[in-house]
């Protein structure tokens, strides 16, 4: 009889400009395994058409959010334009010790922070767009605006773009099969390093000594 | 116009006791993937019905060896009864420059003086069997031998074993079809590592500076 194996679920960081199809990416993933699922935030702004309560986020107040993030209930949490947004420490806890993982769609300041607080648990991944041109026309597509508009976008976009040097991987999004392919590699390559795995030293105990 | 990301290669250590699986493993590994290729060691030893010059091993006087062991010609080497191996650097450090991995079928020790000459470009796996059981089977199935001939096999394998927690992964050999996938993973994530990427930066400014 061996004993058993377990896995600690591990934080999978997503970050990239917009245009560079991590929505699509962060999709696929979630779909083709069973075992990773969303984080998903906690805001201030209010609900859009189509968005769902738990499922895009927990739509909370101003007030409600300022009592978590004192109570040290986030992760990391930002202000942006007003609106706040966090991401809840507990369910994303609770997924790890089950040994789940969990994804997480947030920029390099989320990124930076969750590093602060799970640096052992976390594998964080930089996508970029293929080109030039080709992140241009994505943020023209996204919108049809002024040159003035595509510009701004631009620089928002170099400014994340500039801390891909802060992440374990980078993926260069050129063709998106392949993209979601290196992905899922990285997630099912962490998940055997050896420093997750729980219980190898009495797996390996048995293995040898026969008990 | 964005410029090109090209990729130093990376040597892929696979260690495990006999009767874990590894060969079949890291045929299967060389079969699936046309850039990885395996590393030939030099011997002492003399060959064997089968074998060829070169594919299995290149065959050398005790002389010559010792000449190359002097000039610092190995990665690694090691005298096993009386026969030595050693791992050729050149043809190595010619593979990882041009952009291919290799594959090194080496135990703790030889996995050890390779970290310490080229502890960038290793990443190091170690496979281990299902159960107690099912390796005292292999190691018998092996060769149809005595109790005692399979008792010191089981302390060798015991002995290698005893080196995992020096390995990046762990994989338990259970299916071998989940076994084969997860060393590609392995293989295909640290492809995309940041740290392995070279002109990245170039990349990077190319693509939010419009060059």
């Amino acid at each position: 009889m061996s004993s058993e194996i377990k896995r600690r679920g591990l934080m999978l960081v997503l970050s990239s400009p917009s245009g560079a199809g991590k929505t699509t990416l962060s999709r696929r993933l979630l779909e083709s395994d069973g075992s990773i699922v969303m984080s998903v935030s906690a805001t201030t702004r209010a609900m859009r058409p189509n968005e769902v309560e738990g499922r895009d986020y927990f739509f909370v107040s101003k007030e409600k959010f300022q009592a978590m993030a004192k109570a040290g209930e986030f992760l990391e949490h930002a202000t942006v334009f007003g609106n706040s947004y966090g991401t809840p420490a507990r369910p994303v806890m609770g997924a790890l010790a089950a040994g789940r993982d969990v994804l997480f769609d947030i920029d390099w300041q989320g990124a930076q922070q969750l590093k602060e607080k799970a640096r052992d648990d976390l594998v964080s991944v930089f996508i970029l767009p293929p080109s030039h041109d080709e992140l241009e026309r994505r943020l023209h597509t996204r919108a049809q605006d002024s040159e003035d508009v595509v510009r701004a976008r631009m620089e928002k976009a170099a400014g994340e773009i500039s801390h891909w040097p802060e992440y374990d991987y980078v993926i260069v999004n050129r063709d998106v099969d392949i993209a979601h392919t290196q992905i899922k590699s990285v997630l099912e390559a962490e998940r055997v390093r050896r420093t997750r795995q729980i219980g190898l030293s009495e797996f390996v105990s048995a293995l040898t000594g026969g008990e």
